[in-house]
């Protein structure tokens, strides 16, 4: 349905898939022409003939459809790793996290989240109390089979995420994220290590 | 001497100490009106009566002459510890900064710098580039006096400063410096741990 100025009326809380869709495209490719700092809601709004009501229901921050975007993104670039070793696994992930850094837009867009979060107290509270955990929970995996296997204590999961965490984002934010396999690695084992049982 | 217009003359690459003195307070008093946001040399060399190119000489950024006044400001605010011990050591020196953090305009001052050097290279620059390894040669001390004592494998500082780093700036970064001292120890314990020679 089209309300009569070209745009698709809005369907309340519950999400239309084509809607949806229309509008994570929109967003995804103003995000590649114009980075963070060229990216808004009205503008994904004009571009994916969306309300902006329906979006901010959706996404109630620009942090938030940005994360949204992030988050797949990154999803379809980096499996999930299942070496049988959490050092091989973390080697792994951090060596595809840095290398979805360099090569996409999404490095320098997320650089540009973290910025911003620390004027804006909406951009904060997207990526610490919606972003951080949430990809946390999908980190959970690798962490949960590691003590399943016996190699770190589960009382130490939850440090030992953020160890992790800090280790990547001091790196992303110095714009340090070339390939150092020596140092990672060094990194990584100090970590796994400092959490066995 | 004055050049006619109320301003010191440059006197060149060697610092005159008066007039050293006169821009860090000039930029001290700025910074806790203004907040870094409100930090310009500009205004530095207008309230300080010195020429811009003199402060521009000894502080190539405005990140530059910052960071000089929170280094100034966090060494005076913290002592570095000798407990005997690396982990009561790291404990008592992230108490010391979050509580710096928290209590002086500092944390969001650093947090800003932070935030500008994800679009500024110079900032970048001033902070990668001279802040961390100025922080990290005071650090080292403790470091140092631990794989003395035997605690950590000499091979491992450089990581182990790295993870420390990237702990704090986490939190910084997330607002999350409250004190927290359950997870603060069993952090910095993991790290110890994962340094062990």
């Amino acid at each position: 349905m089209a309300d009569g100025r070209g745009r698709r009326t809005s369907i309340g809380a519950r999400r239309n898939p084509a809607s949806e869709a229309a509008v994570i495209a929109a967003a995804r490719s103003l995000l590649q022409e114009k980075g963070y700092a060229g990216f808004s809601i009205d503008e994904v709004a004009r571009r994916a003939g969306a309300g902006k009501p329906t979006i901010y229901r959706w996404w109630p921050t620009k942090a938030d459809l940005f994360i949204a975007i992030y988050q797949a993104d990154k999803a379809a670039a980096i499996a999930m790793p299942d070496t049988g070793s959490l050092a091989r696994d973390l080697r792994t992930l951090v060596n595809a996290l840095w290398t979805f850094w360099r090569t996409t837009p999404s490095g320098g867009a997320f650089r540009a989240l973290i910025a911003e979060a620390q004027t804006n107290p909406a951009s904060l509270a997207a990526l610490r109390d919606r972003f951080v955990p949430q990809h946390m929970c999908r980190l959970r995996e690798v962490f949960d089979r590691a003590v399943e296997r016996g190699e770190i204590a589960p009382d130490n999961v939850e440090a030992l995420v953020e160890l992790y965490f800090g280790f990547n984002w001091f790196r992303l934010l110095m714009n340090r994220i070339d390939d150092d396999p020596d140092h990672v690695a060094r990194a990584v084992q100090m970590m796994v290590e400092g959490a066995r049982r």
